[in-house]
This record gives C-alpha cells, sequence and structure tokens, in this order.
C-alpha cells in the first residue's frame, strides 16, 4: 500500500485528488489531503481529510514521515516547508509552482538523498514546458534549425458561458490576475535583438492569434521569456517570447486600469471606509468643480465616445455610486474586489483553458522555412470541475503514478522538460481529451 | 574656539564651507572637512581637509569627539553613521537631508542627552520649510482659514545660461532627475478628496506656473504631499500639493523616456556591451525589419512629425549609432549616461532655482477668499558657484552660526519648521540676496 500526501485541499486540487481516488484501488493507495482548512470535495473510502498548519513542524514531519509520497498545492511561498520535512525523511515531491530558489535551495540535498522533486508539473507552468519540449525536441532530432518560438496560455471562460464584454471571468486566484505583469518589464528575444516591455505598455503591444474552431485570441508578454532559453535548451534562438492569452479588446481596457494607477498595490488608500466605486475611479483623476467622473477619465484615458472600453468599463459597474466596504485596501485590493462579483463563474459557468505554440523552424529536408502550430483547448464542466483544474491537476497526478509504478525512476531537481517525463504524462493525457492539434506551413513570408 | 566639522566635501558642500570660513576669524570658527576623498575648493587658514571613511567607526569617533558642531552633507544614507558618533560623544548635528526614519531612530538618546538634531535645512527640503511655515503662521496668526496650499521647487538652468531645446541642465545628482517620481505614486489632497498620480502619468497631469520676471514654468506633482499635512500642522486642510518644475514643454517629452521604459532602474539591460544609444532605444520598440528605430518610436509614442518633442529627442542624440561603452547597466543607468553629457553645465554657465508657494485662504477681516503667492529666483554665478549650492549651504551655515553663537537654544530633533528656526535664518538670508516676493489677489473666482 502507498501513501500519498496531498497539502492543499483548494478548488485546484479537485481533479488532482478525483484521480488518485479513481486510481486508488487499482494500485492500493491511501491519499490523505491536508490543509489549514480541508473542504471534504471527495467521498472516498481510501480518501481522507485533516486540518493542519504547514508551518507546524511537529504535525508536518508526522504527516510527510508516513508518506510514501509528498504533493504541494499550496500557494508558492509555503513549498519551502513542505520541502523541507520531505528532505528530512527522504520522501519524493511533487508540485505545480514555478522552482523558485527556496526550492532551488534544497537540490543538492535531493540530489545526495537520491530523492526525486518534480516542480513546475501543472498547467502553466506544467502542460506548457512539455507540450513544447515535445516539439522541440522532434525538430532537433529531424535536424532542423529553431529559429522562433512563441507560447501563449489563457485561462478564459467558454464560448458557451461567455456573457460580458470582456469575454472573461476569474478561473484561478483574481489577485495574480490584477496584479500580472508588475514587477519588471518583460522580456524577449526578438529576431535576435533583445526587447524590454514596461508595464505601462505591456498591454498595448498585444499580437492578434487566430486558434482554430476556437476565434481569435490576443496575447501579451509573459514578465521573463528569457530564461526558458536556458530551460528548454535553446541557446542562440533568435526569437523566444511567451505571453497570455484573452479574447481581443480585453487588453486595450485592462490598461485603462493600468495607467489609472487602479492595479497598484504599493500603498494603502486613505480614507477607504467612505469610499466609493466612483470616487475609487476619481481618486486618480484631475479635480474638477463641474465635470463628471466619467468624462474625465474618457479625456485622461483618451477614450472615444463610441469605444467599446466605455461599454466595458461601465458594465463593470465602477462608476456606481456603491460603497467599497472594505477597512484598509490597495488600489489592487479594490479593483479584485469589484471585479470578483462582476466576472465569478457561475454554478454552472464552463471555463476553458487555450494554449498555443508556434515554431518556426529551418527545415533541412525541404531547404526552407517551416511553421509548425501547436494548439491546445479544455473546457470545463462547471464551476466546481474547472478546465483550469483538470489541465493543473492531472499532470501531477499522472506524474504522482509514474512515480509511484516506479515508471519514472530519475534522481534529482526536475521540471518536466525531460521527455521520460512529457511522454508519459502527455500521452496518458489525451486519455482526458487534453490532446493537441498540430498544424504545419512551410510557405511563409520571409519576415515571420 | 569652536571646531565645525563637516562630513562631505562634494561641489554641493562649496557654500556651506564658504560662509563659515569668510565667519570663522570673527568667531573665532576652525573648520574640518572629511570625506572619503577630498576637494580642497577652500584655502583659508581656518578650514582644513582630511580624508575619512564614515564607515570607519575609529576615525570617525576621534574626528566628532574633538568637535564641537557636526554637520553631514553625505548622501542621506551615510547619516546614520554620523548621527551615532554624535549622539556617542553628545555633539549636535545639522543636515540638509530628509528625517528618515534612519535618524528618526536617534531622537530618544537626542532629548535624553539634551542635544539639537536640524535635518531638512538645505533647500528643499530646507528652504521650503521655512518660506511656507513663515506665511503659514502669519495667516493662522491673523485669524485666517487656510484652504489651499501649493508648493514648486526647482533646480534649472539660469536663461542667460538657456541654450538647450528641454530648457535644462543638470544642477544636483543626474541619477535622481532620472528616477524622479518612481516608487510610489504621487499623493496630495484637492478640495477634500484624496488624489493618486501613477508614474505612468505623472509628467502628463502638469500645471503651468507663472512667476513674474522669470517666465513660465510647469510644475509635476512630488511624491507624497500628505505627510506635510502633520509636518506643517495643517490638519483639515482642503488642498495641499507640493511639485516640483520645471520649464514648460519639459514633462511631455520627458514622459516619453518613461513610457519606453527608459528610466527602469530595476534590471541590468543584456548584451549592454556592444549596445548603441539607437539600439538601447530600439530595444523597447517591436521589432519590424525594415521600419526605422525614429519612426517606430515617434509611433508607439503617437508623437506627430512637427512636435517638438522630436527636436529634444533628436538634440539628446538618443538614434545615434554611438557605442554606449558600459560594462553593466540599468536603463536608467543607460539614459543618465547619455543625459549627463547633453545637460551638463559648463563651467560659465549659471544655474537657477525656482521656488513658488500659492496660499489661499479665507481673510477673516474681508470676508472673502484671498491668493497669496510667494515666489524665490536665485541665479548662480557659474558652475562651480551655483545656485543650488548657495541654496543648501547658506540655510545650514547660517544654522550652525546660530547655534554656535548661542542664538538657538532648541533640544531635540527638529525640521525647520519652527518659528526660532526660520525666522533668523530667512531674515539672515535677504542679506545674501535670497529674497521671496509676494503677491496678494484678493479678487478671485470661486473654483481655485
Amino acid at each position: 500500500m502507498n501513501n500519498i500526501l496531498i497539502f492543499g485541499a483548494g478548488r485546484s486540487s479537485n481533479s488532482l485528488i478525483k484521480y488518485l481516488a479513481d486510481n486508488a484501488n487499482e494500485f492500493n493507495w491511501r491519499i490523505k489531503i491536508v490543509d489549514i482548512k480541508v473542504n471534504e470535495n471527495e467521498n472516498h473510502p481510501a480518501v481522507s481529510y485533516s486540518a493542519l498548519n504547514v508551518k507546524d513542524e511537529f504535525a508536518r514531519d508526522s504527516e510527510v514521515k508516513s508518506a510514501d509520497l509528498v504533493i504541494s498545492m499550496l500557494p508558492a511561498r509555503f513549498h519551502k516547508f513542505v520541502a523541507k520535512s520531505c528532505v528530512k525523511f527522504s520522501k519524493n515531491l511533487l508540485t505545480a509552482s514555478y522552482e523558485t530558489a527556496d526550492l532551488k535551495a534544497f537540490e543538492t540535498e535531493v540530489i545526495d538523498k537520491g530523492l526525486f522533486f518534480l516542480n513546475e508539473c501543472g498547467l502553466d507552468p506544467g502542460l506548457d514546458h512539455m507540450s513544447a519540449m515535445k516539439i522541440i525536441d522532434r525538430i532537433k532530432n529531424e535536424g532542423h534549425k529553431l529559429l522562433c518560438f512563441e507560447s501563449f496560455t489563457g485561462g478564459l471562460v467558454a464560448p458557451e458561458s461567455d456573457n460580458n464584454p470582456w469575454n472573461y471571468k476569474f478561473s484561478w486566484n483574481p489577485r495574480n490576475v490584477v496584479l500580472a505583469g508588475q514587477g519588471g518589464p518583460a522580456k524577449f528575444i526578438q529576431n535576435g535583438k533583445f526587447k524590454y516591455i514596461p508595464y505601462n505598455r505591456l498591454f498595448r503591444r498585444t499580437e492578434i492569434i487566430d486558434i482554430e474552431g476556437f476565434g481569435m485570441f490576443e496575447g501579451y508578454a509573459n514578465r521573463d521569456s528569457l530564461k526558458y532559453i536556458e530551460k528548454y535548451n535553446l541557446q542562440g534562438i533568435p526569437t523566444i517570447y511567451r505571453g497570455t492569452l484573452r479574447r481581443p479588446g480585453f487588453c486595450r481596457a485592462w490598461n485603462v486600469f493600468v495607467h489609472l494607477g487602479a492595479t497598484d498595490d504599493s500603498y494603502h488608500l486613505e480614507d477607504i471606509k467612505n469610499m466609493t466605486y466612483r470616487e475609487f475611479i476619481n481618486s486618480f483623476l484631475y479635480y474638477h468643480p463641474t465635470d463628471s467622473v466619467d468624462l474625465k477619465l474618457y479625456r485622461a484615458m483618451h477614450i472615444d465616445q463610441d469605444s467599446d472600453i466605455i461599454f466595458k468599463l461601465n458594465w463593470l459597474g465602477i462608476f456606481d455610486d456603491t460603497k467599497i466596504g472594505l477597512k484598509r485596501a490597495t488600489p489592487a485590493q479594490v479593483l479584485e474586489h469589484i471585479l470578483k462579483q462582476k466576472w465569478k463563474l457561475q454554478p454552472d459557468d464552463k471555463d476553458m483553458i487555450v494554449m498555443w505554440h508556434k515554431f518556426i523552424y529551418h527545415d533541412s529536408t525541404l531547404n526552407k522555412k517551416v511553421k509548425l502550430t501547436s494548439s491546445l483547448a479544455v473546457v470545463g464542466e462547471n464551476s466546481e470541475h474547472t478546465a483550469m483544474s483538470k489541465t493543473v491537476g492531472l499532470p501531477l497526478a499522472i506524474a504522482a503514478k509514474l512515480v509511484l509504478t516506479g515508471k519514472l525512476n530519475l534522481k534529482g531537481m526536475f521540471i518536466p522538460t525531460h521527455k521520460d517525463i512529457y511522454e508519459p504524462i502527455l500521452n496518458e493525457l489525451k486519455k482526458h481529451s487534453i490532446i493537441f492539434s498540430e498544424k504545419v506551413d512551410d510557405n511563409i513570408p520571409e519576415y515571420c
């Protein structure tokens, strides 16, 4: 019998837990889920829940000690506590989070003890690594030369549940959506030139992407694409660019909040207790004794009277005289508060995950440039069983199965760019309808 | 005999040292100037120079021990070391820098030992406090109600030396000019409403100010005007706004660098060794195989072909193929490097300090609103004896004289908002042609 210990009982753990529970009898697994507060979503004899504060070392150690494999779905800042116990008791650890310096610090011990730590094994990061590396490795193995790699992912709302002018609803942490793009410029490389986009222009330098069967999207650049050169072993590649997908028109309207200062999380607003939505917006605009807040905003942001942006902003209710009702908040927290009510997935709403890679390579056989695109769209079932939870949880769950059944025998600290990891995971994901479609075009213009 | 110890032998100490040297015989002073490297500018029998690393506690202590008064003109981050020794040996300390938490930490000891620490006693902060408080105290004493206080200061180039399209040259630390406005929004209060301006809009929300005899200026908001409510004892004031002065057109053009991301100091550029000015600008613009960098910039920034901004940017040479020649640099450091060569004060150039306050109060005698403006302009002699050095150094020097001659007997930690400090300093500054002119207007529109 194998004991699987999962830290984190939040909504994003649903699909992970379900997969493990569904396979528990076959593989003789016992699954224990611990969190500061537990939501007992899975009613299965092999699954048990228990409250635990991850910072409580004694409680944590005693759980880890009796586990055969540990998975952490907690917010990233807590992984170091879990990792500490895993190293102490020589347990393998899986996470869907970025391999930060916090985690890298354990690498020597992980290697010394012959453990397997796998990070970035969710959706993004995770499925993006796996699906990209599969094609990158293939292109290289066939002897072609990769010239360009672009990759975009978006967590959106499915067309059938899309009923708001932003064409967007929250399917993951709203706070991260509000703060997206802050904390340094987007960095990438294009035709051999390093490029930087500051936050204030990030949402105005978008790229339009057409994904067959799912329509048009727009992509804005992610923070640091340069670090993927090493991760993907692409030294010398002339173009690498990673981004996030939204429906067209989202970014241009979102940019209003960015320029207004409404996404700032660095200070607390004065006198927030008495503030309305309208006053919140007004606090970023010049004083005028008679002009309306609406008009001042349109003028300051150069928004034409017939622009779709006006429709989007009005729909959010930002000009309403509604009291915010928070006691202490940054502008970003107020904005999140307003958006959470409007962009909430309703119980029967379906979310949608979209991923799109573009590769341009010099084909050594054809002796010309070829464009290959690979795309994925996954639609959720409802607000409980989301495409987000599925695409984050299944790669981790499959990785857990591979480890516990002895089919994955790497030792050290990894992200799923290794063929031994991505190949079996991608293969099994196909059975769960997570299937990438590829398209090749060998008739492309010179500059591309 | 009194020993005056000055930490900091930089250019901004010139006027301070000159004043003290000029008065050394009359008051029997000995002046010692210490710094990591000393520039022996003042050739006077009462003045001596010595090299000293302020972090060397032993060397520092032995200098402070034998001083009667200590003045620190070092960069602000070093004041804490000087303050530590001053407290240890019970010496009074004067600085022209902001009273940061570093310095505030010594307050209890300063009070317990009956010392006098005076900070923010230069130009801005310094002369701004003194000249504003003099009027604020008068308005209050006359029983009027203050409704609005606005205050602007600028370190600029004098009209006779103004020969570039930016109407600007550096008269103080260029790095601070490049980074101005970063690190949080500008905060102020206008007609009872709290207002916030994010960095990306700071240089587009300017106010035009006409200063008689010196022409037109534009002002942009300083970081945090709200903290002056307490400093100046203005609780409940409906409008308070502090800002920085430039010549009209500067801010709009500077905003191009802000939006481009060229003032970012948070990361190092890749491959800077081989980069030209033109490539630096191009690194913030989208890739295009044939469009020129100039055109791409104008388009991205919505700059019309006949705009003065083009003339200003071209004059700086930012589109030149000149190698930057730095080994490691942030965008802000590259921009500073380019600007330093173009905005340098030439030996005979004169700088200019401009300060302008606006007060609106309800006059209890006239029973109506009155506007009072107070303005100052000081022109330097040349690049050695600048208006900047004079207006920073003289208030400090006069404060030193007041302390050493027993005319200032306050104990504790102060900034010069106290009448006992500002009154004698402002009076003596008049003899040095630092004179504010006031103008009263009791016929003003309702909204003002």
